[in-house]
C-alpha cells in the first residue's frame, strides 16, 4: 500500500494539517506500518493496534505536546511514538541505543511521563494539572489513557479518588478491551463488561460516584465519533471520564483473534500474520515453565499448595495450574499489594502458598512483603520471574534491586537457583514446609538443561555449594549468572587458581563455608545479576569486615544506575558480567 | 460505676452467655474501662470508643476465635482485647513488655492477623476465606472491619475488586465516621457522605457494582439492630457489605468534639474529658513542627512549593501549610503510591514538591519512588518523618529500613539532619534546586534546641562534617542518633581518642572525608538509627572494601530483627545506640 499521508507526519502539528476525511486513511497507514516494522523487529504488536484511532484523534484534537498525554503502562504507545517525530527511528524499538519500547520523557517532549509499570497515569497527569491550575494555565488539558486492567489497581483508584474532588482539567481515558496481558479479571472488569452490555443503567455509575463527569462507553475505532468526542471535551473544565471500547490487536485478524499471543508475539509473518516458528524443542526450558510445570507436579501431591498471580498467568507460567487446578491458582488482575496480603492471610490457615510476582514489581508490594509476611513470620513462597537483567523492555523492567530491597527484612529466607534443577529443588523444598517466608529469584529467559525433569531432592537452608575448588581466588556468585562464571572459568588459562562457590542463600549466608573461604583464599571476587549497592556482594563485605577478614573482595554486579534497554548479553556486557567480559576479568587475576 | 458485667468476661464465650438486654451496660462498661486505662496509660482513644458495640456485636454473634476477624489498622481493637482474655494486661499496652497497641498473632488466637499499616484487612480476610473454601470448610466466616479514611487506599480496592468476583464467605463491615486519624477525604468520602445523606439512590450504588450483597448504613451504635444485621449476614453465604456510621470518641464528650485530639490525646483527666497540659513552652520542637513550620516560610518565598501528605496533615505537621495556603498543600488520604507518582507528575512541570511521608509508610509507596522519580531523575523532596525508632507504636511502625531500601537506588540524594537546624537548612536548600530527588529523614519527637528558627544556611551537597577531632578511633553517625554520641562522649574519660563526624548525606556520601577518616584512624565505629544490614554503615564498609582500607569497622544501629514496642529510649537501649550504651561501648575502646 502506498504510504502517501504517514510520510508527510513528521509532528503533530502536520497531523492537524488534514482533513477529516482523511484520517481513516492514516489510521490504515499506521497500523500497516507497526505491523510491517514489529513483525521484523519484534515488540508490543496487539495495545498498539487497538489504540491506532484513539491515538489519531488526540492527537488531531489536542494541542500536543502543550496538552499533556500521559500513556499508562506504555505498551500502546508506538502509534504516538511514529506520530511524534520518531518513525524514522522506530525500527530501532527495543534495541541497544535505540528508541524504548515506553514513553519516555528524555526521548521526546511529547513524552510527558515515563511508564512501563501499570496504573500510574492518572496520578501523574492529575500532578500536571495542578501543576498548570496552580501556574493559572486554566486551558491546558492534562490526558491520562488507562486500560481496563490498570484502573482495576490500587493506584489508579487512589488517583480517581483524589482527582474527583479537585477541579482539575483532567481528562481519563479508559480505553476498554477487556484484556491486559491476559484477559482482564475482577470485579470491576464485571461491572464494565455489565455497563458495555447495557446491563447497568449508566445514569448512576461507579465513575460518577466518584464524581467524575462520564461519557461514554463508545467505540474507539470510530474515528469521527471520537474526534466530535474529544473535541466536546476539550472544552469541559475540570475532571472528565471518556470510556471507550476499543478490541486489542485490532487490524490483524490473529491479533484480534488470539490476543494474548499477539500481546507480543515475536516476528511475524505481516501478510499471513501467523507468528514464525522458532525450534525451540532442543532447547532448554524457561525458567518461568520450570515453575509452572513444576508447581503443577507438587500441587498434584500438595493440596495445600495455592499459586496466586497479579495479572501475569501467561508470562509467569502460573496458566498452567490454572488449568489443571482452577480453584487453587488465582490471577488477581494488576494488585500486587493484594496477592502479596492475601497470600499473608491464606498462610494463617496452613496454606502454602507460592505467590509469583516478576522483581520489578514486587516493588509494589513492599510494604506487605514486610508488614503483612516478614513481621508475622508467615511462610509465604515469593517466586520472583524476571530478576536481574531482562533486556529489551529496559530501565522500567529490570529487576535488579530485589536482592538489595529484601535483605534488610528480618525472617526472609533469600534465594537465587544456578539452574533449573535448582529452581525446580527449592519449590519442592520450600512446599515442604520452611520456618520462614522465602524469596525465590530467577531470571527471564532459557535455562541450561534439556534434561530437567529429575526426581526432587531437598535443598539445605543456607548451605553455598563447592563448585570447583582452586589455590588463590575465590569466585562467590549467587544465581544463573553463575553459570556465566562457569563458562568462563573454561575458557581462561589459569582456571586453576579459582574457586567458584554457589551462594544459592543469599540470606542466611553459610557463614561456616565463608569463613573456610575467608581462611584458604587471597582474593574474594562476587558476582550477581543485581545492583551491587546493598546486594550480595556487600553482603561478604560486611561479613568479612564483621569477622575481620582483610581480603581484597571485588564485586560485580549491575552499577549505581538505571540500565537502559538491549539485549539481555549486550546488557550484561556493559555491566562486566557476561562470558567475555567475566573470561577477560579472570585472566588478569 | 461498678463493673459487674465487664469483670465476668474471660472470653467471648462468656459474653455469649449475656442477654441481648445486658450489652448495652456492658458497653457501657467497656466504654469507661478504656477511658480509665488510656487516660492514665496514653494509647489510642477515639477509634475504639467509636466501636464499641460493634466489638461486642460481633464477638457476640459470631463464633470467634473460629470465625475470623480481622481489624483494619487496628487503633480500634481494644474493646476487642479487652474482650477476648487481654482486660488484665490492658493497662500494659505499648508498653515494653506489654500488649501490643495493635493486634499481633503472637498475642492471642483472636487477633487473628497483626495490623497498623492501614487497608490489609480486605486482602488478608478475604485470603482466609477462600483458604476455608479449599479446606471444604463452608460455615466459617471472615469479617474485615475497615474504616472509611483505609478503605480509600488503593489495596482496599484491590481486596475488594477481588472479593467481588468470589463465592467467599467474606464479609465487610465499612465503620463509616467520616475520619481517619484526620478528617477522611476524596471522592469515596464525598460519595458515602451523599449516601448517608440519603442523596444517593442506594439501589445502585458502588459497593453493589463490585458486586458485595451490600447493605446499610445503618447506626453502628445501635446494638439491637447491629446484632440483628450481623445475624442476618451470618446465615448469607459469599461477600457482603455491611456499611455502619460511627462516631469516633463515642462516649466521651471532647472526645467526640475534637476527633483529631483525642485520636491519640495522651494523658487526660477521665472525668472531665480535659487532656493534661504538658509544659512544653520551653523544650525543643518536635521535627515535625520543624519541618511543618519552616516549609510555610519557606512557601512564602517560594510560590512553586508544593506540599503533599497522604493522610497525615496532623501527624506530619503539613496543617501549618494547608492552613496558609490551601491551594497549595494537599492531603490526599491514604494513598501513598499516588501521593509520590501526583509529585512526580508535579515536578515534570517545574514544581518544588514536598512529599511527606512517614519512613514506615513510603514502604508502600517504594516502586513509585524507583519508577516514577528516580528513573526519570525529577527533584521531588521527600520528608520521611517517624524515620528510626518511633517507641510505643512498635514493629510495624519503626521507619528502620529506609536507608537500606532507598540506598540502592539510582539518582537519589539521602540526607538525614543532625538537627533542627540542619532540617531546617536541608528544606531551604532542596527548594533551591537539587539536580536530583531527595529523602530526608529525621525522627519522631522532639529535637535539641529551642533557638531553632535561625536565618536559612545553604548546605553544601554531600559533605560530611566534623564535629570532634580525636586521635584513634572515628565515629561516623548519621542523622539525629549523632546528638548521643556527643553526649556519650561528654561523659567518657578517653573522649580525646575519638573523632565524630556527621555524615548528614548517606548517599553520596563525602568519598574525600571518607579517605581523610581512613587515613588518619586505627579503627571506625559507624552509628544509625535504622537497620544494620543495608544500612550507613554497611555503605562505609563498601567503601572501606572497595579503597582497601583495613581498619577495624564496628556497625551500631538496628540488629536484623523486627523491634517490638516501648519507649523510644528502651528500644535504643535495647539496640546499644542509647547513651549509655555508647558510653559504655566508647570507655572500652
Amino acid at each position: 500500500m502506498e504510504s502517501n499521508l504517514l510520510n508527510t507526519i513528521q509532528t503533530p502539528a502536520d497531523l492537524r494539517k488534514l482533513n477529516p476525511a482523511q484520517l481513516p486513511q492514516l489510521a490504515q497507514e499506521l497500523r500497516d506500518f507497526i505491523i510491517d516494522v514489529v513483525s521484523v523487529k519484534e515488540g508490543h504488536l496487539g495495545a498498539s493496534l487497538g489504540v491506532t484511532e484513539l491515538t489519531i484523534a488526540l492527537h488531531y484534537v489536542f494541542n500536543t505536546p502543550a496538552d499533556l498525554l500521559v500513556w499508562d503502562v506504555g505498551h500502546q504507545a508506538y502509534g504516538h511514538k511514529i506520530l511524534t517525530g520518531r518513525k524514522d527511528s522506530f525500527d530501532t524499538n527495543r534495541q541497544l541505543g535505540g528508541i524504548s519500547g515506553f514513553p519516555k520523557r528524555s526521548e521526546s517532549e511529547y513524552d510527558t511521563f515515563g511508564t512501563g509499570h501499570s496504573s500510574t497515569s492518572i496520578s501523574a497527569a492529575l500532578g500536571m494539572a495542578i501543576a498548570s491550575q496552580i501556574k493559572g494555565d486554566l486551558e491546558k488539558t492534562h490526558i491520562a489513557v488507562i486500560g481496563d486492567a490498570s484502573i482495576a489497581s490500587g493506584m489508579a483508584f487512589e488517583g480517581l479518588n483524589h482527582a474527583g474532588v479537585t477541579d482539575a482539567n483532567l481528562l481519563v481515558i479508559l480505553n476498554d478491551n477487556a484484556i491486559g496481558i491476559d484477559p482482564s479479571v475482577g470485579a470491576l472488569k464485571h461491572y464494565l463488561t455489565q455497563v458495555k452490555e447495557g446491563k447497568n443503567p449508566r445514569q448512576n455509575n461507579m465513575i460518577k460516584s466518584l464524581n467524575f463527569d462520564y461519557t461514554g462507553p463508545i467505540d474507539g475505532h470510530d474515528l469521527p465519533l471520537l474526534i466530535k468526542e474529544l473535541q466536546r471535551l476539550k472544552n469541559k473544565k475540570g475532571p472528565k471520564f471518556l470510556h471507550i471500547t476499543t478490541t486489542k490487536g485490532k487490524g490483524l485478524k490473529q491479533a484480534e483473534e488470539n490476543q494474548v499471543k499477539y500481546h507480543a508475539p515475536g516476528k511475524f509473518d505481516k501478510l499471513t500474520g501467523e507468528v514464525l516458528a522458532i525450534a525451540d524443542a532442543h532447547l532448554p526450558p524457561k525458567y518461568q515453565d520450570v515453575f509452572g510445570l513444576t508447581l503443577v507436579e507438587l500441587a498434584e501431591q500438595n493440596d495445600r499448595i495455592i499459586g496466586i498471580t497479579p495479572a501475569m498467568p501467561s508470562g509467569s507460567s502460573m496458566k498452567f495450574m490454572m488449568e489443571v487446578f482452577p480453584e487453587r491458582a488465582i490471577d488477581v488482575g494488576i494488585a500486587e499489594q493484594h496477592a502479596v496480603t492475601l497470600a499473608a492471610g491464606m498462610a494463617t490457615q496452613g496454606m502454602v502458598v507460592f505467590c509469583n510476582i516478576y522483581s520489578t514489581f514486587l516493588q509494589r508490594a513492599y510494604d506487605q512483603v514486610i508488614h503483612d509476611v516478614a513481621l508475622q513470620n508467615l511462610p509465604v513462597i515469593f517466586c520472583l520471574d524476571r530478576a536481574g537483567i531482562v533486556g529489551e523492555d529496559g530501565a522500567t523492567h529490570h529487576g535488579v534491586f530485589d536482592i538489595a530491597y529484601l535483605n534488610c527484612i528480618p525472617n526472609l529466607i533469600i534465594f537465587a537457583p544456578l539452574n533449573e534443577a535448582e529452581l525446580r529443588n527449592i519449590l519442592y523444598t520450600a512446599q515442604l514446609g520452611l520456618p520462614h517466608p522465602i524469596a525465590i529469584r530467577y531470571p527471564r529467559g532459557r535455562g541450561e538443561n534439556v534434561n530437567w525433569q529429575q526426581p526432587f531432592k531437598k535443598i539445605e537452608t543456607g548451605k553455598a555449594l563447592q563448585l570447583q575448588l582452586g589455590t588463590t581466588t575465590a569466585i562467590l556468585s549467587t544465581g544463573t549468572i553463575g553459570n556465566n562464571v562457569t563458562k568462563a572459568l573454561a575458557q581462561v588459562d589459569n582456571a586453576a587458581i579459582f574457586s567458584h562457590y554457589h551462594f544459592g542463600f543469599v540470606k542466611p549466608l553459610d557463614e561456616n563455608t565463608l569463613h573456610s573461604i575467608f581462611k584458604n583464599h587471597a582474593k574474594i571476587i562476587t558476582i550477581e545479576d543485581g545492583c551491587v549497592t546493598g546486594g550480595f556482594g556487600s553482603t561478604i563485605i560486611s561479613f568479612a569486615a564483621k569477622n575481620n577478614y582483610n581480603l581484597k573482595i571485588s564485586t560485580l554486579g549491575i552499577p549505581d544506575e538505571f540500565i537502559e534497554h538491549g539485549s539481555t548479553a549486550q546488557l550484561q556486557q556493559y555491566c562486566s558480567i557476561d562470558v567475555n567480559s567475566l573470561k577477560d576479568i579472570f585472566s588478569l587475576c
